[in-house]
């Protein structure tokens, strides 16, 4: 992918500190981004929709500029679209319009094939990425350094993204100290469906599951539940107990593979079903051990 | 259930303070129990298997006198059966004679009916209860002080069950510092199938998911959905990922109810799975915020 006949010379300075970097969107991500490229030393300038929001990211440092005004971007080497996914599959043509032609764009968007449908070729320095770092918070008072640190940022390139922007999203999230992966869209879409949607399903199954036969057998039970539920329930049902916009755009936007990691995953259950049903104890034991013995793989 | 014409007077002492505490086993529970009793300065004489376990609880100093001799348990006045389930529900024919006839005898049972089947009746003063307190430890290294406090703490009597002896093991819970609760034993293993073992075959279904359609895609998704599960993954597999073992057992003494809660559950996971199908997203995101007001509910 390399290009030896390119003409540009790639600079010295990464383009993150050679200008300023601007970050549209101010919450989780883009404010947690923009204090930890503030404290490097970077120019942020940052677009938001709502002037309370502007206030708020001002008072909060969370970039060197805060604006409602898409100018804002102007002389941006690097711009990060740090918004919703919906926002970001549906752009608004101020936004689009702002650009600036020659800087790299990238997003943060958590699902990977529809944001490089949408944006592949509009702009001419597109990079396609995912910064793999979250916490229960959302919105302008969310933002925290260090947020980045160690976890994944994963970019998925295709043939013909530019490698040189590619780079420079590269040595933005190295910056921040993310931990740099590359993987095609298809792959990442395939993954996160399994790790990070998947358990969102999973686990509002089970509050629902928990509260509703409770709630049919009556009597004690409904408290009892409540009254007995342990750290255990507790980490079981997080994420899906978390927000329910960010979990229907999940699934909404990554829904055929994470229909695949359903089917898949009821298959399992019904294997231990089976188990139970059939009173096999040393296959449960081993499936239960098999268990085991991956999640530390995943950790 | 109070019984005015009873001879025996309660001692203004409770019977954890006038007399020793017998605990048979040193794992989590029991040397944890050892610990935080001896804390508080009762004499506790513990009961082990094997002669390295005897040798490493004196060290820790989790009771008093530990002793691989049932004998040890002579002139206690309250005793805890702080074994696992199997043990409990298969004890050794020793150790039920060694059982002093005027003592309160309670168990840690997480499964309760299987458990009353077994010992109420075939010892004078028995109480069924379960310390709902846990770390991912076991064995003689487990026992750590505080475990029990703010955790509940359930008993199940029954009918017959004497209430002075119930009395004296809510004593004990509570100078522990647990949350003393009654119901009967049927409730409690409907309660905990829902909120505890039910927890463990969704936990290990995903893990088995996430690894199995992974390794069947191959290429680099095995890798991937390595690098990229965070700890919302982590989290809802942390207790599927547990002991095999103990799972294992739970799923055995508690199958019926664990049954049903499986198709309660399932019911519940399939909705969703068509709300998806569907692209019934109204729905789905309704879904998604009844699971997210539920959970507090749980805490």
């Amino acid at each position: 992918m390399t290009d030896a006949g390119n003409a540009r010379v790639q600079s010295a300075e990464p383009l993150w500190q050679a200008k300023p970097v601007g970050i549209v969107g101010m919450g989780l991500i883009g404010g947690s981004l923009g204090l930890d490229l503030m404290a490097q030393g970077a120019q942020v300038r940052a677009l938001v929709h709502r002037p309370a929001t502007a206030e708020r990211a001002r008072q909060r440092q969370l970039a060197t500029d805060v604006s409602t005004d898409p100018g804002v971007l102007a002389g941006c080497g690097l711009v990060v679209l740090a918004l919703p996914l919906d926002r970001l599959l549906d752009p608004a043509q101020e936004l689009v319009a702002a650009l600036p032609p020659e800087a790299v764009i990238t997003d943060v968007g958590s699902v990977k094939a529809p944001v490089l449908e949408r944006w592949h070729g509009r702009v001419p320095r597109f990079v396609a990425s995912h910064p793999m770092a979250g916490t229960a918070e959302a919105g302008v008072e969310a933002g925290v350094a260090g947020l980045f640190a160690g976890r994944p940022w994963v970019a998925t390139p295709t043939a013909t993204t530019d490698p040189e922007a590619l780079a420079e999203v590269r040595h933005l999230a190295v910056a921040v100290g993310a931990h740099w992966l590359t993987c095609d869209a298809r792959s990442h879409d395939h993954a996160v469906a399994l790790i990070s949607h998947l358990p969102v399903l999973v686990g509002a199954a089970l509050l629902q599951a928990a509260h509703g036969e409770a709630a049919d057998a009556g009597g004690a039970l409904p408290a009892l539940v409540r009254a007995l539920a342990s750290s255990g329930f507790a980490d079981t049902t997080r994420v899906g107990g978390g927000n329910p916009e960010l979990g229907s755009l999940m699934a909404r936007t990554n829904r055929a593979a994470l229909l695949t990691a359903l089917a898949t995953y009821r298959t399992s259950l019904e294997e231990l079903e089976a188990q139970l049903q059939a009173g096999q104890w040393e296959a449960l034991e081993g499936a239960l051990a098999e268990a085991h013995q991956l999640r530390p793989e995943f950790l």
